[in-house]
């Protein structure tokens, strides 16, 4: 069903979503506190935008342009729309395409940041057989690998702009290598944790294009529910509280 | 000066050290509480083990035929002072050579566990000009890289064995990329932090050889203090209290 929902608890900002098929989740809201943005950052774009989360929670900390892509057409709408109700559209512009086609639309070398919340599973032939296609595609590694993420990423960014993903620690060396292999160099992570005591269930990660390598920081544990199984206090000030 | 201090709060353990250049760390101390090991291992190694504190404390733990190669001759002799202090000169036999002759006294592929606390700092002409030279050896990677622990290791280890290295989290990708060249699969790492809210300064890391990719585990974060700046309980345990 297609309704519209208060944007967390922020004041006068609306997402749309469609509770059957697409709903934002925490990972785009740690996602968009978590990236480095500069006030000399011009150019941003979120790639896999969903209903653009992601850009609209990056709309309170910077006046950059910027841009989202997404690839299913519902999802798209829904991005414009909410997009639209929240008098985003003259700072935030959402393209109906396939990440890898990005190139035909912007220069190599021309963005300062780029977020990117991907589908999190491989793909295998059937393995997403109980879910909705929409569902599948946001949530498996159907149309978008992370190599691909990554290495358009690589070509889209400015020397030394910045990649930040949110993923899972299981596929943590995979991420590693693959930034090695497209000159994309780790500079901070931070591992989350549902609560104390837990194994991590996400991480965030920023690289660096052609950065220096050796500075890698490994950040405080981010935790998400405190010892009473209630939003930490961190997480609640990421809802706008 | 050459001291006789009790192995931690353990009952009746000792451990020689000598202050002006060579004590053993909390890091040893966290390596040798993070290593799985398991009932049928038969063979395990602590390179670079100086006073063989992780040796001893292993001891606790299992029943394994134990190894330490130590290259510098008084921390050798601290070494062997200690283990027959404590009575386990049958458990525990020290070399004293250079880690990367090993394969001289073992053949490949026959120990089950290798320990490693190695020197944390890249070695540059006169970086170290304020040390001695033993702390200076036992510090920087002047003897002994990172990347010949990792090579002998994966040597060293059967099908399935395991790794654990204490190392800094600014090298951790470098310790990914080296494990991969040597077949080496990172499978639990634990991030080591000094307090709540800081970024980590040390990580533990354990890797299979010829492992299956894909598993990597981030275990819950390891804090070192307290609020209150006393040592944790979980470190406090590990001292044996």
């Amino acid at each position: 069903m297609l309704v519209k929902n208060r944007l967390l608890n922020f004041k006068d900002m609306y997402i749309f979503q469609n509770d059957d098929w697409f709903t934002f989740s925490l990972d785009s809201v740690m996602l968009a506190n978590f990236v480095t943005i500069n006030l000399r950052d011009k150019k941003i774009i979120d790639l896999a935008t969903g209903n653009a989360p992601v850009l609209m929670l990056l709309s309170l900390r910077t006046k950059a342009n910027m841009y989202g892509i997404e690839l299913q057409n519902e999802v798209y709408d829904l991005a414009v729309k909410s997009i639209k109700e929240n008098k985003l559209s003259d700072r935030i512009k959402i393209i109906n395409d396939d990440v890898k086609n990005l190139l035909s639309y912007f220069a190599s070398d021309s963005f300062d940041v780029i977020t990117c919340n991907p589908p999190y599973f491989k793909y295998k032939e059937g393995s997403n057989i109980n879910e909705n296609k929409i569902k599948a595609i946001a949530r498996h590694e159907q149309e978008l690998t992370l190599e691909d993420v990554i290495a358009i990423s690589s070509k889209l960014l400015k020397n030394g702009g910045r990649l930040a993903l949110v993923h899972r620690p299981d596929r943590f060396v995979e991420i590693i290598m693959l930034m090695k292999k497209y000159n994309m160099v780790p500079k901070r992570v931070r591992f989350v944790y549902p609560k104390r005591g837990s194994d991590s269930n996400i991480l965030l990660i920023e690289a660096t294009k052609n950065g220096n390598d050796g500075n890698l920081k490994i950040m405080d544990p981010l935790y998400v529910y405190d010892d009473k199984g209630e939003y930490t206090i961190e997480v609640r000030k990421m809802f706008g509280e």
